[in-house]
């Protein structure tokens, strides 16, 4: 937990502003945009003037939630009031923006990533949230709070989309409810979403039940090649770019298959190779023991205890060895 | 909601019993086993005498539940106070152990399906209900209100088992909490269970990250045959005693492919044939608006809306025609 203001001075400094400006994480997931979706139609409920600058396309898999505030336009406003960035916390994570965002009069923070030391004039990040959904869910609360004060009238800012656009980040982020950073307040949060009408059943059919067939087949594919080490433990696989021109798929169809082989029956560790460019690019999961993070950290990669990665700047074949020798060591 | 009786009613009754015999479905899935375990280790816990009466093993893929009072052995109580059957409500779905049932002074029924009239001597049938784990939830709820009663003590039945067996349950009735069955008070209930300090990681690793690799050598079987029609509305799968033995499978494996075909994205309709001998077993499944219902129906077949089966009698490229005929004449 690394936070230099609470959620309700947050709270405060969001109530206080005209016009608000915010941006999340570059190659935006459902926690990343969901965050950005639910907080800028309250801040709009709220009389503000606010939108959501991203630099690029909303992905496909995520493109049925709420984008109607996202923009491209950097021009949208200026000399905003305020900046803040929501599920990251670092430059880093949209360099081509990080000039609009200094733009603002104060730069505030809400994540629940576990990197840099604290990010912004105004801070909060808490690791042990599931999702930066539930950090807003809470700051949407405090934000109720300061509308409400001084006033006997109730006021609810949450509506049915902004708690899809709350129930989606929190669903991809715990891998719907299946995580380990899954709790208790985790549950509570969405069954008071739940009961705000979302059509969650419509949301898992995209998340979930919406598989394009080219995926089904570059993953048969994978399988077909992937390797098991040390009786099992251990799954290997790969795509190459041969390999997705025979099944008809792109990149983005492999998504996901780190997953599948980790949940084969007695792998603990998976390591998946993605050709791409010149360099390999590994994502490798532990199922319950393992520490990942500790065998990328051999190739100058990073990540959580449970899901890590790095870039190896070399050919397949020989990124293949490299780590399967990695991950033989940490046995 | 089929009921004669307040799950308060229920919950009195077994309180004024000392000797209760839990019965469930045949095939046992988390939910009936989740339910039985639940209720006999609170039952226990109050004092009583109780088993749960099976005439099969556990299934492998949960028997990592709790199975500590389960028994296959008919003589563990005689002419006991009270049967109740949980997660089933008619003699077909239990019928080697209906005799034992009717062997009980008074016959108890709780469950989420909307079969039959009512059962027993006094029933709780409630198909608004995800799972008959959260009716248990509620049973149990009850009877602690009722040990409670007279006393100024705070009684608590549920422990951490009892959450993992209700958790188990209603998680695989739900799906994860994606199906159209969950509701708020699902996730309501998984925030309490939650809070008893449940292991919900383990359970979900072995709900979720256990797949055999036969399992997905056989899918991709499948798969690679499966047929796809009416412009990729539906998808035609089957299973038979070839494709398993050479993909060195068994049946048990092909569970959840009816899940996988309908997965894909365009589908609506996915049909899923498994030989069985000299008939044909026939899954069905709708993603959003068709009734399959209706469609297996002409066959004699039965279920939700939204998933039916039914058996034909038939060799498996008869049933495949028919099947497909049947579909086409829904459309």
């Amino acid at each position: 937990m690394k936070s230099n203001a609470s959620l309700k001075e947050l709270a405060g400094f969001l109530k206080a502003a005209e016009t608000i400006l915010i941006f999340t994480h570059t190659n935006p997931d459902g926690d990343a945009l969901g965050s950005a979706a639910a907080l800028c139609r309250v801040l709009r409920k709220m009389g503000k003037t606010s939108w959501i600058l991203m630099d690029e396309e909303v992905p496909e898999y995520i493109s049925f939630m709420d984008t109607e505030f996202v923009t491209r336009d950097k021009d949208c406003l200026k000399d905003h009031d305020v900046s803040i960035c929501v599920d990251c916390g670092e430059y880093g994570r949209f360099p081509a923006l990080a000039d609009k965002f200094d733009e603002g009069k104060l730069h505030l923070c809400v994540d629940h990533h576990a990197t840099g030391d604290g990010f912004g004039d105004h801070y909060y990040i808490d690791p042990s949230e599931a999702a930066t959904c539930q950090l807003i869910y809470k700051l949407i609360k405090e934000l109720e709070a300061a509308v409400a004060e001084g006033s006997d009238a109730a006021t609810g800012l949450i509506d049915k989309t902004v708690a899809e656009s709350l129930y989606t980040g929190i669903n991809t982020d715990t891998g719907s409810f299946q995580y380990s950073n899954t709790t208790a307040d985790t549950h509570a949060i969405a069954a008071d979403l739940m009961a705000h009408g979302i059509d969650h059943t419509a949301i898992n059919v995209k998340l979930y039940q919406t598989i394009p067939m080219t995926k089904l087949k570059i993953q048969a594919s994978i399988l077909q090649r992937a390797e098991f080490l040390f009786g099992g433990k251990v799954a290997v696989g790969y795509v190459t770019g041969q390999m997705l021109e025979e099944a008809g798929a792109v990149l983005d169809d492999a998504e996901g298959t780190i997953d599948m082989l980790r949940n084969i029956e007695g792998v603990e560790i998976a390591a998946f190779l993605k050709e791409k460019g010149e360099a390999v690019k590994v994502s490798m999961r532990a199922k319950s023991y393992a520490n990942v993070a500790e065998i990328v950290s051999v190739f100058g990669g990073g990540g959580h205890v449970k899901a890590a990665g790095c870039t190896l700047e070399m050919g397949m074949d020989e990124a293949l060895d490299a780590i399967k020798k990695a991950i033989g060591e940490h046995f």
